[in-house]
């Protein structure tokens, strides 16, 4: 165990919504860094979490969230990077991945202080939850390659207000990112 | 639709853990008031919502935590008030139903102002719910027919607690609970 | 009474931090459209709601706040707008005026729906506010001529996230923002 | 610094509400003891946390609340206990210490793990702070003399229900609360 956590933000879509054409080149330039993320993480045995929207499906949790993005209208960007059996699973229903989900108390069973982020939206849902990670304290970093924007002019906008106001690291090409495994 | 919601507590549970031989005679005789409550609901159209712990499983969600607790020592105790179709759904990490979970948000959501509280345990989660219920400012009703409890002398004083320090209705016999439906 | 509530967000300020040679210039040319928007809201009769940080000072609240401020850098920034005997005082420990702070629970008490934010800084403690009060469905609008900033690139993402993501209406000249009293 | 922190609940009152004259007996005979509690907290170098009820007065924090509270029905309980130049101070709107404060935010900048509740009242804020520490998993401990109650039964099956079901301590005579001091 490490103290760092990969959270995989939002990546069960159907893109059925209005954004979804701004959004998909996007998240396929971005999938293979979120892959290797993945890998990194469960190498370095750091945990990969999953908090994805429920859109507003009251029991669609888990497995349910998983098909209706398998059947969504691009399967290939959910597949490779879908919840393994290893990974944990948050359900949140509005935008950032703190408000009324238990991640922050998740985060302190596991012994997490640094939290790694990718997925989608960069100017929005990972933006958020930077700012969330940053007001408890958390060390965040954000893989620049690893994210996925609708609007490349607020994304970078979303990067730099990352760095320079929530102290997050954009980690580079070649950054060691989940450390060495804990005793 | 109406201004009030039943809130079935931790009702999906496997009944293996220590405190089970005290807690299941008093829940087999709640059971029909829970049932009575749910058809009661279903009738005024007002939302019934599980609330259930995910006994520390960051993946077992809805499905998974109902085939679990089916498979448990008393699935006649889970089965009859099993979340239906129609039926909403909220997984807690702790204690409290408020703690941690989207509840707040889904009450503000539904326009619900009026909760009924049953389920299990009178002393424990039902009094706690009671009370971030009261904080919030939503009404509180118990139906202290519905709720079971492990120790009998504690979940008298939960009930007393709830009807002095938290404004909470104790529901008698006869009692209309749900209302009229609104337009 | 309308629903709509004046947030004003950390007027309080002593600058003397590192950033305040870059906020001074703004936070002088944001001073009369603050001083405008609560003079409007006064004669409508909409709540004022100072929030403001504490600077890690935990005893140190409202008067020992303002009176510290006045003894700060810049009294001439802060005499204008210091909360007056009808102002409501909220203190936060933390960027965003929602977390780890009663204002949600107080908005809820006033009845208010909606809330127009003003003061410091554009890019940080404004737009984490309007984040989060949209997720909460507040309705938000801004002024942009009554906020303040650090960088002005990041200020103009930063209205723009508001106004795309946020939806939050960006007051003009001449727009009516606190509307007509209710009953 | 130990881990521990000393928290004195709404010993700022002006005991002029209508559960007074249940409550004053029971808090004269409680205050050696919570005075006892703040000595040994400031001799071991554990952080004295007050946190309070504003009374609903949004304005009115620490001196107000002070000042309102010496010129009440009962200055003599609260003269003793009242919060010196050393004292952290926390203001709640509601029942629960930690429902819309910073409270859970300072303890973890504090790196305190372990609450020692006193104050008043047993059966009501003490409980209610007590469930929110546990579900946190903060260590809690309470002094049964230094707790002051309204209804004696009900105080009583509070403090059972903090003992079985919150894993609290009773401290008791001669127990050792603040440990060694850390380095």
């Amino acid at each position: 165990m490490t103290d760092t956590a990969l959270v995989v933000i939002d990546m069960l879509n159907t893109y059925e919504h209005e954004d979804a054409d701004a959004l998909v080149p996007s998240v396929r330039e971005a999938l293979p860094s979120v892959r290797r993320l993945i890998g990194q993480a469960r190498s370095a045995s750091a945990p990969v979490i999953h908090v994805n929207d429920n859109f507003g499906r009251w029991r669609s949790h888990h497995g349910e969230l998983v098909a209706s993005a398998l059947a969504g209208r691009h399967p290939e960007l959910v597949e490779p990077v879908a919840p393994d059996e290893d990974s944990l699973f948050v359900v949140k229903a509005r935008h950032s991945t703190f408000y009324g989900t238990p991640l922050d108390y998740l985060l302190g069973q596991l012994g997490v202080r640094h939290l790694v982020l990718c997925g989608q939206v960069t100017e929005q849902c990972v933006l958020y939850s930077a700012l969330d990670a940053h007001i408890r304290h958390f060390d965040v970093s954000v893989d620049p390659r690893a994210v996925a924007h609708i609007d490349p002019e607020l994304a970078d906008a979303a990067l730099r207000m990352m760095e320079t106001n929530m102290s997050a690291v954009l980690i580079r090409p070649g950054d060691s990112v989940f450390g060495t495994a804990r005793a």
